[in-house]
């Protein structure tokens, strides 16, 4: 850890710092510059508040040298983690094919999406119970019944259920689903986080509009912190300046959490472009970047679908996209 | 509403769209174009579903002519509203001072900053009991025991208090809060906007990082369609690539909040900038533009705060401060 | 083109505005909304000024159905354009690998670079000569004496060479050069886009930091509305609030773009991500996804490169990333 | 300057480096912390590239302590510059005033604003005689004859005259310009800045879209390296997910420029929002945070502007703000 003093610090100011850091173990060595003095701050930093040191007024500048993430972190963890869904595993070699409408509506709607994505070889199934709405007057899900719907198409179809919580007052109907995803807009909603934290199901976290890859991975460590190291990411598309596509979709974050942590990220390219024909080619770049699954938007007829249409495949376009997904996935060495 | 037709559009297509939305008294205007054609809809649009009509595969895009939000809406409720607080009112020719520390400590702090911010001119009192951390590791406020501070610290100088709620679960502990605050990270949390659309406790509704200013209204209307019209809006700042300061004020979204919605809106500039020497600067501008009042961090001794100390006050600071404050406050037409 | 009208729009302002446009051959389709009349235009809108249209102070907002780009517009040019350099072509199915340093530096250094990337397969070479540095105080380049150096490469290896123009004041030392690059802060040096649309030289246009794909494909029409086709575009990252990397890669851009543009466009990951260890991935998903071909950084001793040593790799390490590289091209069905 | 090194880092790494760093009168401290070492720079470390050091693969991170403008630093100039623009001062206490219209168009309109404006209280005249349009195909200014009119209603009015400059060639024609600016899209322009730098006009150089607060300086750095001290910088906002406003007016900025540097900052509302009806609440805004003048368009007939009609006043809009205007700057403390 860092610390760059204003020019107008005192040795009087460093050498209290200095002491009251010595008390709780950490070692500080001082390094006099032209303008500006540097502390360098040795042993268990962790422990160290940030906030409090900037708080000193003859503070400039905190940097952190080690990550702020522990549990998350492929440093302490170096082998890929694996996690088991039913009888299927998300990571390491083998390709998660999450598919699904964006809300399930009906029985008919549910259940021929199923039959047909698992057809073409999805491996778990996702719909919307609960669905965040920017207006309050949008159709806003079936909640309960969704997820009744949802458990009635895992039987037939034997594909694990996927589906977002939208508050932690509903946790108590997730207790059949096998994995609870959280949300982009809930991604720091840390009381839901630490609720979701202490059951032991599988959580698909998506990343926040506009959070970064650091917080991202703290997100992750506030379910990991605990006790549920079974988490999910999912890079969806953050929030930019462009408008010709929904959100703007960062493959080098997939990438770079792969070498910075060991939990495995997939991607939704229907919510990060928003754009039909760009759903094969963005799949194909995730696969390609090292992504350990795909998560798409499929409807059994997109013009009635009550929320993102406009985003969905056919169970027919889902299919065709498989076949060069398929050969994709093989070609990048892993299974599907 | 107005829909541009992809140039593949059928007739046929087109027809069976014209009839479905006759159906629902819209009325159908076709404009034929060289390349594309438009639809223009006409009558009660507000029940139209634009991702419905996206989803049609024959529909390039859709643009909704008239704003989203009703309640919210300046046009159907011309004067500004004013709410209630207290003994206090909040929009209109009264501008609010909201002063306190970030995270309520301890009994010591917050007695006195509570003193000497009312002492200086604040009129209502702020203060963390459930504070959203990036990280798991952080202080995480006081909770139940935060909440009963403040109250005491409201018994004893009469200020209304202000505190954030970040999870449904807790909201009995806010039964005696004055205004109930909504965090940037939970301003699209729309289970909690429901809840809080049933109370009738003004809420204080804080601008999501990367949330645009539609947006913010249509959080505004969550807790609005619910039946409580005591919001009260709060910009602090938006997520962009600048680095030097914490967020990027938008102060220009204060004066356009206030030309399309009724709606009284105060601004953070503790949060908005992250820089003390920037605070007084932004509050003046903030003022002389429209705002309806102001949110600062003041802390007795920021160097111990146990969360953003760096951006936090003196009350001496705070004093100091409040004469400019003051002064632009008169000369722009409010009082304080 | 649609004109959504204000509320209060009088009848005599509109009908003003009709026969104003009439005379240009712009017929007006009125459409009469509940709150606002929204106009349709029909016929040559091209010629329509839409800030012109802006400037009635009774239109709320103007929306062009058509695309503003015609050159570049794959709707009046289906098949792919193929732009010839030397005995390469750019585009189609050929795969184009551009390599070579940030900076010319000495003869030693780009001659010893350019055997190297030659003999991995590299297609054409680049460096720069002219470099934009952000600081006055920093390297700036070798000038005409790098654009000799790159000649004398060429010579030997026969590689085509690639590097930036920063000012129309330099063009006559380009007279050799094989494809002019315009740097992304130069994309809107609209001066130097017509100059170059007065040549017939390959230009290979980058995209700048926080310009959207339309802006892009209008800097595309600049230099092609001078009578130039020949352009090359460049994704390579764009400006967000990420700073783990150094811009974020929008490989959504680059499919979008080979749907709505005839034009190549390649990829530069080493400036899109500045993390050599982010190279391989994000060259691989760029193939996956469509790109007709990458730039990528190598030096043959990045410690003492005078400028972005950081990302950049060894011969060696181009070496290796070549097999995977030749392996997704091969798999995506192009050649290299 | 501080790098943080990689965990790798062998000590015959880290002692070569400091051999290095040492030869050019650099010592280096190093402390070695549990996971990773840290080496502190003391000296004269302006001319340590962080590039150079960057590309060291044992080199994690570098981070400069010391801001890496000079001539542009308040530390090194603590006292405000002031730019004498004929018998006009930019700067300290005097507020500048800067109106005219987007476009230079005709005789009659530039002699019509110009009197208006001077009439209503501006200090100098704006109008662009070459215009940056995102599209090859809309009016791009009268050039040499666009300036010839500015300088006839100079020769009129007595005000000075402020015009953008796109292009080193142009240089000549402005010979009898007051003030050179130079546009968002060139503010990275290095090759024109450097010619400016040598010529002793003041330059108003404005902020590029997507250009931090630190590359803003060092682009006025760029100017004064030359030896051109009479800068004047001028925030119009920046490009953000809003879509609301134009760009996103950055106030923030715009204080902390006058706490780093002794340069005068103004502020264009206009471009920042893009709407009428925010040029006043942000003019007042910006002079309560202590700009030093304000950059507005106005039109005679914005109706029939040949560009950015929709965000001109006309000279009676202009004439009634200067009301509230002047008296804000009075009550600010300053002059007009």
């Amino acid at each position: 850890m860092i610390l760059v003093l204003k020019s107008k610090a005192t040795d009087e100011q460093i050498d209290a710092l200095i002491k009251e850091l010595a008390a709780i173990g950490v070692n500080v060595v001082k390094i006099e510059g032209a303008e500006k003095s540097i502390l360098g701050l040795v042993g268990n930093t962790a422990q160290v508040d940030s906030d409090h040191l900037m708080a000193q007024d003859f503070v400039e500048s905190v940097k952190r040298v080690s990550e702020p993430y522990k549990n998350a972190n492929r440093k302490f963890h170096p082998e890929d983690s694996i996690i088991q869904v039913c009888d299927k595993t998300v990571g390491g070699l083998d390709f998660t094919m999450i598919a699904g409408p964006c809300s399930v509506e009906c029985e008919d709607q549910i259940m021929t999406v199923a039959r047909e994505v698992k057809k073409s070889g999805a491996t778990m199934l996702r719909g919307g119970a609960f669905k965040p709405r920017t207006s309050p007057y949008a159709f806003q899900g079936l909640h309960g019944a969704g997820i009744d719907l949802l458990l009635q198409a895992k039987k037939e179809t034997g594909l694990p259920i996927v589906t977002e919580i939208m508050s932690l007052a509903h946790i108590e109907m997730f207790r059949d689903v096998d994995v609870i995803q959280v949300g982009a807009r809930n991604m720091q909603n840390f009381e839901l986080l630490k609720v979701l934290g202490q059951c032991d199901k599988p959580i698909l976290l998506k990343r926040g509009l506009a959070n970064t890859i650091e917080e991202f991975l703290m997100s992750a460590e506030y379910i990991m912190a605990g006790g549920n190291n079974n988490v999910i990411l999912c890079e969806r598309g953050i929030r930019t300046f462009e408008t010709m596509t929904r959100n703007t979709l960062d493959l080098a974050a997939v990438s770079l959490i792969k070498q910075k942590s060991h939990l495995p990220i997939i991607v939704d390219p229907s919510h990060a472009t928003g754009l039909i024909d760009l759903i094969l080619p963005m799949s194909l770049a995730s696969i390609a970047c090292g992504a350990d699954g795909l998560a798409i938007e499929v409807h059994n007829n997109p013009k009635v679908a009550l929320s993102d249409g406009a985003q969905s495949l056919t169970p027919k376009q889902f299919e065709e996209m498989m076949a060069p997904i398929k050969a994709q996935v093989k070609f990048s060495g892993k299974n599907l």
